[in-house]
């Protein structure tokens, strides 16, 4: 798919989600063409770029190409890590936008993982009501999971992501390059989505995830893993933006996997790794509950335990707690506990409120 | 048209706005009845009932209807005035919700004026990115105005509205009797933006607006023109909800009038008495723009003096402190200052960028 800023190695997504045409560009080098790549729709108006401070002279890269395509640049940096995805963050960032004269034309470009992606999002949905975003993930994590489907959402004390927004972003810029400096613990917590996507979809995207070797791997065969993955999501929140129904299936793993971060506090596991934990107590509920085959539990602890994501439960994490923080989850209904569960990889069953004896057992089921 | 909660007498309005029913019920005694028509649509939930501290007994008539509806009711009062549009107040009330266990399947219901419509229209747009909203108006400016069209927003000290979304209230519940207690400089300024209307609409609608006796006037008559008024706005957002087009000529006056407002600080006119002055100014513009017959500005000058709204520029506010303010309006684009005029009433025309002198001269008008 040609255009302004496409290399004929990229991959090139395109969908149509409510009323907001959503472009995915997937390749080598992607940093560098950013402006290249919005300039046409940006008309040459301002942007805001926010980003991590820790992927700085990335963030530059990203500033310098929107320059060059004629847009004023405004940057702001925001601390690592979750406690920046709070009011106090999206307080000075709109307040910088308005003193810097950002206007209802511009766009606000975030340059980071989740955490930036998320708040920078919000930034975008509410700023004057709304302002255009474009997404430059550049965590594994973020290409596959976060920087697709418009999810935006700051913390309060009280849980995570419980202020925010969907606001789909209007050019989403993966550059597979960003991943070389990326920490080897993040890069495994981002296959955990991948694996994720293996499960859900299944087939040849499961047989690449099971034969996947030592992360990154081969940047090429990366960009196509990758690609498919976010293909797979944009699927599916093309078809349900609002988790009406089928986006909730990419809570695969996430209803036990949240309860496991909660109950450590956030700190003793990262989001990935509490998510491998999570699959691994869904595939166990799918078994009792659906009939899974357990073979395809092993599968799974097999591939996560190759790229150093834990399958084994921290004495540490009482069950107690899980559970606690499971009913406290905003993803359970008033009335409901829904959970993600398999027929077989690429058959997914949403189930609502799993009989309690079987979600403990596969909560202690992590610890033997 | 019938349903449960609503009387004989009301006027019911029905629109799809993006993907939203939005039902507006205007008569007399909704306050009572706020339970009755949304328990079919609430499902046996919880509602976070937040109003203005002003409206306490109102607050607790609609508290009282939803409890007897079946509705848990959590409820929070805000300070009246402008400067609880903060971030303050929307973390404030997020957390409460989130303390309070307000899931996603709840209610935002909003009772008061703009402010708290604003405000609680804004926690209902982002808690948990988005809970279903019930907007209850208590004075005249919010019923024909602010409560219609999904507009929500808080302030940054650095200008107003600058944080919001759109999000579309699925029940507007307008309660004539709720006007009884509205002092009569708050029932004059809601009047100015009907005045507006009748500007925009022209015919019989401008016709009963030069007609009107002595505010309130009969109760019947004044639900019908609140109603007429109400429709016109529903009509335009349902055509243009994100304001690309259509939806600007909402802002008959506002330009002109936010910059006296601004410039005064806030303090010297309310938002109703400013936009009396920007009518005034923009149909000047009218006639040396679009060559507008000038009776209809002795005509409106005529029926805005004769309900106490100010048609004189006070000296304390100096042009260039007006012109500044418009220049930093939001509503003015990167390259345009967007104008409404008219050609008459009933025939609004856009206008991009009047020439600055006579824009200079409108504002002059207003102190002769």
């Amino acid at each position: 798919m040609a255009g302004p800023g496409v290399s004929a190695a990229d991959r090139v997504l395109e969908a149509r989600i409510g009323a907001v045409d959503v472009r995915v560009v997937i390749g080598r080098g992607g940093v560098a063409r950013v402006g290249a790549l919005w300039a046409p729709e940006a008309g040459g108006a301002a942007a805001l770029l926010i980003h991590d401070a820790n992927v700085a002279p990335l963030a530059g890269g990203v500033a310098r190409s929107l320059k060059d395509a004629g847009l004023r640049v405004v940057s702001a940096s925001v601390p690592p890590g979750e406690p920046s995805k709070c009011f106090a963050e999206l307080e000075r960032l709109t307040r910088l936008a308005a003193r810097e004269g950002i206007r209802r034309t511009d766009t606000v470009v975030a340059v980071g993982g989740g955490v930036v992606g998320d708040l920078a999002g919000f930034v975008a949905a509410s700023y004057q009501r709304g302002v255009r975003l474009v997404q430059v993930p550049t965590t594994l994590l973020a290409m596959v999971d976060s920087a697709i489907g418009g999810k935006t959402a700051i913390d309060l004390p009280e849980g995570k992501n419980y202020v925010g927004a969907v606001w789909q972003p209007r050019l989403v810029v993966e550059d597979l390059d960003a991943l070389a400096t990326l920490p080897a613990r993040e890069l495994a917590c981002g296959f955990a989505e991948v694996v994720k996507y293996g499960l859900l979809e299944g087939g040849g995207l499961w047989d690449r995830v099971e034969e996947w070797p030592a992360l990154p791997g081969d940047p090429g065969a990366l960009a196509e893993l990758v690609a498919d993955c976010a293909a797979h999501k944009l699927r599916v929140v093309t078809q349900d933006e609002h988790e009406g129904g089928l986006r909730a299936s990419l809570n695969l793993g996430h209803t036990v996997g949240h309860g496991i971060e909660a109950a450590g506090g956030y700190r003793h596991h990262t989001h990935g790794e509490a998510i491998s934990l999570g699959m691994l107590a869904a595939l166990r509920l799918s078994e009792t509950g659906r009939g899974l085959d357990p073979e395809w539990r092993e599968r799974t602890r097999a591939v996560l335990e190759r790229h150093g994501l834990p399958t084994r439960l921290d004495a540490a994490i009482a069950t107690d707690d899980v559970l606690a923080a499971m009913g406290r989850d905003k993803k359970a209904d008033a009335a409901a506990l829904n959970m993600v569960l398999l027929d077989a990889p690429g058959a997914v069953a949403l189930r609502q409120n799993p009989p309690h004896a079987a979600v403990v057992d596969a909560i202690e089921e992590l610890r033997a």
